[in-house]
């Protein structure tokens, strides 16, 4: 037995490594072989600038396996403790349905999918959007809805630029209830200084003194009150002034909805629709306004189209609006939506439907009423007149001991100043809830009996004038799925028209589709994690705190910052978390007239309406041919600039893939004319452990936990966005009004609702981290040498639009489809749909250039599949060749009728190609095909008719 | 807001009933109103005899809610101590790879499938199961495996029927190494009670004094001890007799195979490859035999066939062994295998690959001769020589101190009398573990190292001879899928290959394929019920005794039985189960001679096999034209049979899907002849608060918790059967050797190897009873109100071959298809495979009646998907009329094709029907295809050429 090896060599430290990594040992000896090179480092050596490459080891403990890694965040798991927490504030207990829990939060169909951007391979998840869009109009009495925003604050912040541009009012104040939520209104306020608008906080009863171009109100406001909103509405129309609701969406199936009340704009968090509170999300928000504003409307809109047979098709409507194509003269700068939330909120309601619903919510309310009747006998003062599930109570001297009591109950109440309390009843609620509630306020000898004060004709909790007349949820969706065996199948139904990364490669550059293992995603559904409340107690999150104490840790050592602001939860939210930073620094150092920002021609469209959201003024810094920073521009225009100068934003490596080499230089340049650098996260992936954003020169980055650190993109959210500092600008991040953080400045205001954004899911880049250790830095080497290895496979085929050093490319690379284009007519976007034939997810088309694709592997995806993505892209090429040579017709040939479906086979077959080169024209297709649900989406009549809400199901199938 | 309901109308008890049935109210309704029936109510009673009608409420707690239940059963399992055992006797500890967790035994695309009797609709688990058969062969180094049984004992059993089948022996002794796991004896002692086999249990030191027809030896054995098997396989085959070994699975990575020391039978379990302890199981056993033996392998063989275009296809082989054709000839009763947990366990080998797993089983030994070497050094006698991973120690007086040590440590020892402990290391050890260990045994003062000791040369563990030098696992499949990007691609890949109950109905006569709650599930993967051994200490199981006490009793309940025994762990052990505990009772009246058992030739074919079994001779009585008993036959049989009588093993509702009028009749019959009532409990479904088994004079009955009460398929197992009796037979029900249990003699046997049977998935039952309390009856009378809906619906295009009284069916129906046959040449196999392009599964096939389908439509249909199912009925009586008019030939009709697959239309198309007809023939296919992985297979193909394990990747595709 001398052969059997010492324990020594039977550990396995990188077991998850290379779990992780796609291509295995002998595998990238294969690509090495193709490119020519000895080994990884050789790569390396030859890619990546040595004035920027950090030689050191990754500062990580050494990596945990996966058992090991899930024990110790149990542990943390633990140590937050699980309270029922009725603080309200817009986060509230909910059951999460488990057919839905199970088959669509934690099953990779769903949540490893991408953006919808092709629709034809995304219409599952464009439905369940579709649904959310009808909820959201059905419960707020408004037109036209979104497929979600960020959080309720974020949207409040939305709206009030929204009222801006559609307002007619000359004013540049905004009237803001004093009674909003305050993490709303922190975040508004935040928001109106980098717009220069002014706030007005006050009492609604002032309204009418205030000349404004617009007003946000809360219903029912932070403390439960139920106001009719229709006098308010007519003082601000009558100013020409926009009215802003955020409304409570479970209360809106009892109460007349705010779109009936004459609101403009109605928005609110759709969390407590069945998604986990997350210690503060993720979640979804709805938006809804008037068809009138429709291109003003921020975020994602799903429409109804059709496709190339005319059959009914979704896709992501007005996309023009998007900040990516609007620029530095957005009003927004929102990018990634909640989908994967979204979808479970629509789901909720297609599950419960209406009347589900309404039995909710009356028995919530029921329970409130029941509640405060007894808590009224008992002599306790409540202080608002009409509720839906909230009261806010005086409770004088007895607030001490009315806490310990609810303490001991395991309960969190919302403490309010001066001698009041605040109690919001949620799903999750029942008699026993309402006994022990007057248990704690009144002490147990109450005497009071819920079943008896139920059967009493208790006053009405809500104005009979609000009483909801109006039904919702008419459409057949929402009223089909009640047994679990349908919903479970619709579920299925939809999951399968969808093409995720549990089926093929999505090779989107910038996007970043690596592995989300399952090791890091079992964590998030844990109740240590899912169930807390925001605003609950410290002492009930250290489990939490020592997370994410760790987590920014790792991201310090891995990035170089000296600190991390946890609370953007998107990349964009990080772009603006970052420039308000800077902006601050100037600020405390008396430059506060520094406000221009360069940013290169080839940055990411978020960045200049991150800019001008943050009141800097844009100048674009042009890019070489080699789609470098022209380095002579930016010099001049840095000097131009002079103390005006507030930052550049760049991306690293480039939007181009490339190193660029002159990036230190870039950075030197900004800072000797007193600028600070801002730091585009979108491709930190391909830095880490090879360099650092703040060795390189960067004082503020943001990272895409959602890209770099394999939180799922769940179908176009959520993501998270963090940003890190260097020291200096530390103290200039955001804080929170309701939980005070460490280090930023207390005056600092939130830039989202949640005071560590959406936290429940920083647990998946926890365990991504704690797996893999230093080892992190192989992740980085693979993607770039699976990048050279397709950009070499396809280059012959297709030009590589730009390369660095020694003609290698970074973690991704540019084909150039436009000389084909001039040649044959066949598009980037034809050989994008036609990608989908072959099973294959499209790389990104026409970004950061017109006219190509760009193609990220990662680091992921092994060498058979990236061999297979090769084979289909040189048969897409050779298909090409065909119609250059005029064997296919230039309209009609398999690039052109791009995506194929079902129908086109089940009709009499009349082209130039056969079936079988439409539908399998792979061996791989002839194994494992998927099928497009829909022909090619029709964008312009989507635009031009613009239909955003559920379809009559006659409608289908033409 | 007086219209707002009271609190106690709101409360919402009925919320999981309304999930688990299909139709609403308003469907039901509808589907009565097609019945010209007032209620449901009045179908019952036109249905079910009065005299057999239960009438009283079941005597269940009141339903709770989904969360309710979920929470009371979370208390359970969190009562429940989850130590580190190392006790060995076949249940490891093992890490279930989270991607394989998640994603097969979380998921319902794998879980809901049905058996893979219809092959062209199951090659994702086909080709599983066919990997788990190649795992098999590979490690034990036999010709032939099968696709799993029940557990390792009842391997056993299975393996000593064979060898008195194929042995050329004339003896009638077996014998049985003393040193087998104690459990396994004791199932194999039972099952020789039974066939009269003469049991010789001695060292194997003593094997060539005894003449047997066949041995069975464990390797190593249950002390851990790794034996040299030449010399004593020498000597049984120099006497014509079968060497029977069982094997640790893990241990054959290093060990010489079994095979290859010359082994004719091996078997063992598969827990330790990923399959958690579950506190006994399911697990599969795995099953490997020569080539020669192949018609006496039991259970399901996957075999390599083609299809109708000659390309590869899978299928279940060599049918006509199984229990269902041969009957009282058949020598084993086996139907369920553990389907779900052979695929994980093959997956397992698939994830890890020959490498890792041998790593692992390196990892594993090398642990335990560290271990070893320091309790040697510190004078701790080791019993057994040589070891894989378990040790069994002298420690004399210490014992008890050292078990005193590992319970601080919470750790679990095997504990052997006399001074002895056992120690078995698993793949969750590490180094840390065997330091804990030396600190119970020896005391913390004991200074030694693992990393000191693990450098040393330390003394073999294993014989030199006994190291393995064949290689294994070298297909493809378990090399390909290494990272989890991969191996997430295959999995998916192979769910979307097959069609389970989230896609479609499954109406299968008497399985019941009803609707599998993803909250009755969410429990079985808690670690306090998945992690525990079956043999830790009862007070580290107190949540399951709480679990499994309060189901029994439910059950009794429902059946009206006085106790419950819950070992059988499928519905053919629980038969045999009864049967024994029948033969025990008349033994223990003196009345041993009574061994005839009465079986009405409609029976399940298991009945006459179980009754085999269990020593009885099987008189068959006949049935009348209406499917009945013939009651006149009956008695004259049962009056033939005079004081041998045993007893008559009855379906109720019959085979035939009817009420029988005379079944209380027909008990009494049997009773006044001095026989016992054994009820076939498959239709217990159609019972429930209807009707009780016992009232109806039953005296034994199986009950199927994977069809009545909601345990899932799993593609073809896990099962569970126990068995209810009345109080006289409760005392012969089956025992344990090692954990004796409450109420049977303790002299009994075990039929299976773990005291509770399955019992990680009684949870699932246990939900299910729990959430629906009383409204269990909701559920029968929906099933039945389905049933003759469909029933009337089909009526006219299909007759419906049996009715009872009304014209009523019970809860299933079976037409007829062989007029049509006649007419026509279609017969039910071409219905059957033309519901696979309608997007359905087929019906039972020629069960009870050849020539017929028999549709059990379950309580968990929507009308909508029976009307969809009718619609495809109807359609395809249509299609049929096509070939009866001529309008489409006999040998050219999508009949005769079905099933149509992508290979189909991808040739050129020149067939006198359309693709559309072939593919898309419905509306629902258009909008949600389903594609049959394989065109029709070829079953006498495959049999003729038997090949049962991977097939070159080369060979896939013609």
């Amino acid at each position: 037995m001398s052969r059997l090896p010492a324990l020594s060599e039977l550990q396995d430290p990188g077991a998850f490594a290379r779990r992780h990594l796609g291509p295995d040992a002998a595998e990238q000896r294969g690509m090495l072989d193709a490119l020519g090179l000895a080994s990884r480092a050789e790569l390396i050596e030859q890619t990546v600038p040595p004035n920027i490459r950090f030689n050191g080891a990754l500062e990580l403990p050494p990596a945990l396996d996966e058992t090991a890694a899930l024990a110790k965040l149990r542990g943390y798991a633990e140590q937050n403790q699980v309270w029922t927490s009725l603080i309200g504030m817009g986060y509230h207990g909910t059951l999460t349905p488990a057919v839905i829990l199970r088959n669509v939060l934690e099953n990779p169909g769903w949540y490893t999918a991408y953006t919808p951007y092709q629709p034809e391979i995304a219409q599952g998840r464009l439905e369940a959007l579709l649904s959310f869009q009808q909820l959201t109009i059905d419960l707020t009495g408004l037109e036209l809805a979104n497929a979600s925003l960020l959080d309720e604050a974020t949207a409040a912040a939305e709206a009030m630029a929204l009222a801006r541009r559609v307002s007619k009012s000359k004013s540049q104040r905004f009237f803001v209830d004093r009674n909003c939520h305050p993490q709303t209104l922190s975040v508004v306020q935040t928001r109106a200084n980098g717009f220069g608008i002014e706030l007005v906080v006050d009492t609604v009863d002032n309204l009418s003194s205030h000349e404004v171009f617009g007003a946000l109100l809360q219903y029912p406001d932070t403390h439960g009150e139920v106001r009719d909103l229709r006098p308010l509405i007519a003082q601000l129309h009558a100013q020409q002034a926009i009215a802003c609701v955020a409304a409570d969406l479970l209360s809106l199936l009892l109460l007349t909805p705010p779109g009936e009340l004459g609101a403009d704009v109605v928005f609110g968090s759709t969390q407590r629709f069945g998604v986990p509170m997350g210690y503060g999300g993720p979640h979804a928000a709805y938006f809804a306004s008037r068809e009138a504003y429709k291109r003003a409307i921020p975020g994602r809109i799903i429409g109804v189209s059709k496709d190339a047979r005319g059959n009914v098709a979704l896709r992501m409507a007005l996309q023009t609006r998007e900040q990516h194509i609007r620029r530095e003269k957005a009003n927004s700068n929102i990018c990634t939506a909640q989908v994967l939330l979204a979808n479970i909120a629509a789901f909720y309601a297609v599950y419960h439907g209406p009347d589900g619903l309404r039995r909710i919510a009356q028995r919530v309310h029921r329970l409130t009423q029941v509640l405060a009747a007894g808590l009224e006998r008992k002599g306790i003062t409540r202080l608002n007149t009409h509720f839906f599930d909230t009261l806010t109570l005086e409770v004088g001297g007895a607030q001490t001991a009315i806490l310990e009591s609810a303490q001991a109950a395991r309960i969190n109440l919302r403490i309010l100043g001066r001698g009041q309390l605040g109690v919001s009843l949620d799903e999750t609620c029942d008699a026993a809830t309402v006994g022990t509630l007057w248990d704690i306020f009144l002490g147990v000898d109450h005497g009071l009996d819920v079943a008896t004060l139920d059967a009493e004709g208790l006053a009405p909790g809500m104005p009979d004038e609000l009483v909801r007349t109006s039904t919702y949820l008419t459409h057949p969706v929402f009223n089909q799925h009640h047994s679990e065996t349908e919903m479970l199948r619709y579920l299925k139904q939809l999951e399968n028209k969808d093409l995720a990364l549990n089926q093929s490669m999505i090779p989107l550059g910038s996007c970043t589709m690596k592995l989300n293992a399952t090791s890091e995603m079992i964590p998030i559904t844990w109740p240590g994690f899912a169930l807390l409340h925001p605003f609950a107690p410290l002492d009930q999150a250290r489990g939490y705190k020592a997370m994410i104490d760790e987590l920014e840790q790792w991201l310090c050592a891995t990035t170089g910052f000296d600190a991390i602001c946890m609370q953007p939860n998107s990349g964009a939210q990080g772009e603006y978390a970052g420039l308000l930073a800077i902006r601050k620094y100037h600020e405390s150092r008396q430059q506060g007239q520094r406000d221009i920002c360069l940013i290169p021609a080839s940055a990411h469209g978020t960045n200049p309406a991150s800019a001008q959201m943050a009141s800097m003024r844009v100048v674009i810094v042009e890019c070489d041919e080699a789609g470098n920073v022209d380095l002579d521009d930016l010099k001049a225009k840095a000097q131009a600039a002079g103390d005006k100068l507030s930052c550049l934003m760049a991306t690293y490596p480039s939007t181009h893939g490339v190193y660029e080499e002159g990036i230190a230089e870039i950075c030197e340049v900004v800072h000797q004319h007193g600028g600070q650098v801002y730091m585009d996260g979108a491709n930190l992936n391909a830095q880490v452990g090879l360099a650092r954003p703040a060795d390189i020169g960067a004082d503020v980055s943001h990272m895409n936990l959602h890209k770099t650190f394999c939180i799922p993109h769940g179908g176009g959210g959520p993501g998270m966005g963090p940003i890190g500092v260097r020291a200096h600008l530390a103290p200039f991040v955001a804080n929170h009004p309701v939980v005070p953080l460490e280090g930023p400045l207390p005056s600092n205001g939130a830039v989202s609702a949640a005071p560590w954004g959406s936290a429940s899911i920083l647990p998946i880049s926890w365990m991504y981290i704690a797996m893999m250790g230093p080892r992190l830095v192989e992740a980085t080497e693979v993607a770039i040498l699976s990048a050279n290895y397709l950009a070499r496979q396809l280059g012959a085929a297709f030009p590589v639009l730009y390369s660095g050093r020694n003609g290698r490319v970074a973690h991704e690379c540019i084909i150039d489809l436009r000389p084909l284009k001039a040649q044959t007519g066949i598009s980037e976007e034809d050989v994008a749909k036609r990608l989908m034939d072959y099973g294959f997810h499209a790389p990104t088309m026409s970004f950061p250039v017109p006219g190509t694709l760009m193609i990220e592997p990662t680091e992921s995806e092994s060498k058979a599949e990236l061999d297979r993505f090769v084979e289909a892209m040189l048969a897409i090429r050779a298909e090409i060749e065909q119609v250059a040579s005029g064997q296919w017709p230039a309209e009609d040939n398999p690039l052109i009728r791009a995506p194929h479906t079902l129908a086109d086979i089940t009709e009499p077959w009349a082209r130039p190609y056969s079936i079988a080169q439409a539908i399998t024209p792979s061996s791989h297709t002839k194994a494992h095909k998927y099928w497009p649900a829909v022909n090619r989406v029709d964008n312009v009549y989507g635009d031009r008719n613009l239909f955003c809400a559920c379809v009559p199901l006659a409608d289908y199938r033409g």
